[in-house]
């Protein structure tokens, strides 16, 4: 038995909780500070205040004033904080976690440096740890996945990446179950980069809905040529893109299918289909009041670096026609005019 | 102005009237002896009898008997005929075709020889040619595209595939509208390998949504992460053959594309959905009588082909579950039992 310490109690660490202790790990879900409503629920219902179910019995739950006491007798710390709270991780946990346990990290995203380098958040902790001149392994989880499904124990298929492949097997071995396939790979640049990536592409694709939308005057008549051909365009960028940041076939083929289950997950797609009717970023942005907009932070940070490297020679954005529209309309403001004819030069 | 002989009145053949019309050409759609109703009832009002508008005004209506008269003066000749009809459109149609014009076929599949060898349809007719001593360029459209769509003027981008590129440039321009996006390339078996292959992907993708179904008892219920755990994997089973068609990755990406779309375009899914609910394929095509399944015979000889050069040692058929399952179900009429863990090796 392995004690599994989630730190993060939103949806996709919560998740998490189930195959874990499903296996008959001990595991231990302990809130953010942002997450103390969540803790109070779960300890008093056992179910996460999203969920349609309860916890696997056993589950404990921890607030984040008790982090030393949860992570004693850790095997490995799973990280299930957004995005946004990846600095507070990198100063407010990895300083806590005894220096031999590994670490898994489920939050997706990238980082660009001024000079165009796009970091993953491994590489980011990574310094910190050096600074702290602590040697934890770090680990990642990237692939399709929604939290609400792996829940309801749906197939779900992801890639654990990290450099040491005992490791990995020791992770994979804990939390794979029935219905939780898991993919090993040392590539951790090129899954980490594909499954940030495709939250630019995946509002891309939101956007044909709106335009049908807005064209048809019928929610209910969707029409899938159009998605299939910003899907395809996707698939072309992303290809690249991965290879760019030095990652493999396997990690681009992990985007594709986090690309494919992203389009239909929720809020990136909410977004993208209030853009297609024709509402500006900042009238979508008021709409959706309240939602995290991670993937549109990813995408703008994505192009930033892109239009960097080009000016140096090193791509060429015309090969990029789709996320540079994407671009345009989150950072700079303009509406909706997808580049088809770009896609068939 | 060009004049488009359009030879098969299905409904891709029909379709591709509407951008081939509306850019002002001369277009005469011929049905096939197994269209007579069709051309009859287009003559009478303008519409096919599965398009939910008419025709642009002006497209010229041919029963078959009359192939020669509407061959007159023709820039090029579009072969609608289904992959049923290639054998017939090689005996019946190709020797009646003046030398001089080129074809854009439009009927996707691939047929397999006794060494495991997949031909394309081109390939195919070439060899007709070859034996009538005629030098007509043969060219071929690939991507997703579903013909309803392209009818409602849906957003689409598809590949025009040939050997001779002024040719694909002189379709392209004639065909390209506001709403069809046409890319060109040379790569002629990728685009027609890669389009064939996504049939057995596109079913395998549906089993998921049927195996939910059956577990949720409830209709409503899609969940995508399994769907994306089998794009995924099709993904990767699909870029492996078609390089090993000696395509480029440009075609890939265009049967991705026409993966996604098939995903959501009829009768392939529904045939998946059914069986992954738990029905026999024999069940599952007496529910479904009278669709043409095209997508299930060019599935079949795919993992023929695939099992022969395996034999040979030319390539290792664990690198394709997906499609040995798919094939064991239509094939060996085994039941659904979609190998998620052979998709994590």
């Amino acid at each position: 038995m392995k004690t599994i310490v989630i730190v993060g109690s939103g949806m996709m660490g919560s998740a998490l909780a189930f195959p874990a202790r499903e296996n008959g790990h001990r595991v231990r879900l302990v809130g953010t500070v942002l997450d103390r409503d969540i803790i109070e629920t779960a300890r008093r219902t056992n179910r996460h205040p999203k969920f349609d179910r309860d916890f696997p019995s056993g589950v404990e739950f921890y607030q984040f004033e008790e982090l030393k006491q949860a992570l004693e007798g850790a095997s490995f710390v799973i990280c299930g904080v957004s995005s946004f709270g990846v600095d507070w991780f990198g100063d407010a946990v990895l300083p806590q976690i005894p220096n031999e346990v590994p670490i898994l990290s489920v939050t997706k995203g990238l980082q660009d440096l001024p000079d165009g380098t796009l970091l993953c958040y491994p590489d980011l902790w990574q310094a910190k740890l050096d600074k702290l001149g602590k040697s934890n392994e770090l680990n990642a989880i990237g692939g399709p996945c929604t939290s609400y499904e792996l829940v309801a124990h749906d197939q779900s298929l992801v890639a654990f990446c990290g450099r040491n492949l005992q490791t990995l097997a020791m992770m994979k071995a804990a939390m794979t179950t029935s219905y939780y396939h898991i993919m090993v790979t040392q590539d951790v640049i090129g899954i980490e980069s594909a499954v940030a990536l495709k939250n630019g592409y995946a509002l891309g694709i939101a956007l044909t809905i709106g335009e049908n939308i807005r064209r048809s005057g019928n929610e209910n008549e969707i029409h899938y040529n159009s998605q299939a051909a910003v899907f395809l365009q996707a698939t072309r960028e992303m290809d690249k893109l991965v290879a760019m940041q030095g990652g493999t076939a396997n990690s681009f083929y992990t985007g594709i299918g986090d690309l494919y289950v992203t389009v239909y997950g929720g809020r990136t797609r909410k977004v993208g289909i209030l853009l297609g009717e024709g509402l500006s970023i900042d009238e979508a942005l008021e709409r959706l009041q309240g939602v995290t907009l991670e993937s549109l932070v990813v995408a703008g940070r994505v192009a930033r670096a892109l239009k960097k490297r080009a000016a140096r020679g090193e791509l060429n954005l015309a090969d990029f026609p789709l996320l540079m529209h994407v671009d345009e309309i989150i950072t700079d403001r303009k509406p909706v005019n997808i580049p088809w004819e770009s896609f068939a030069k």
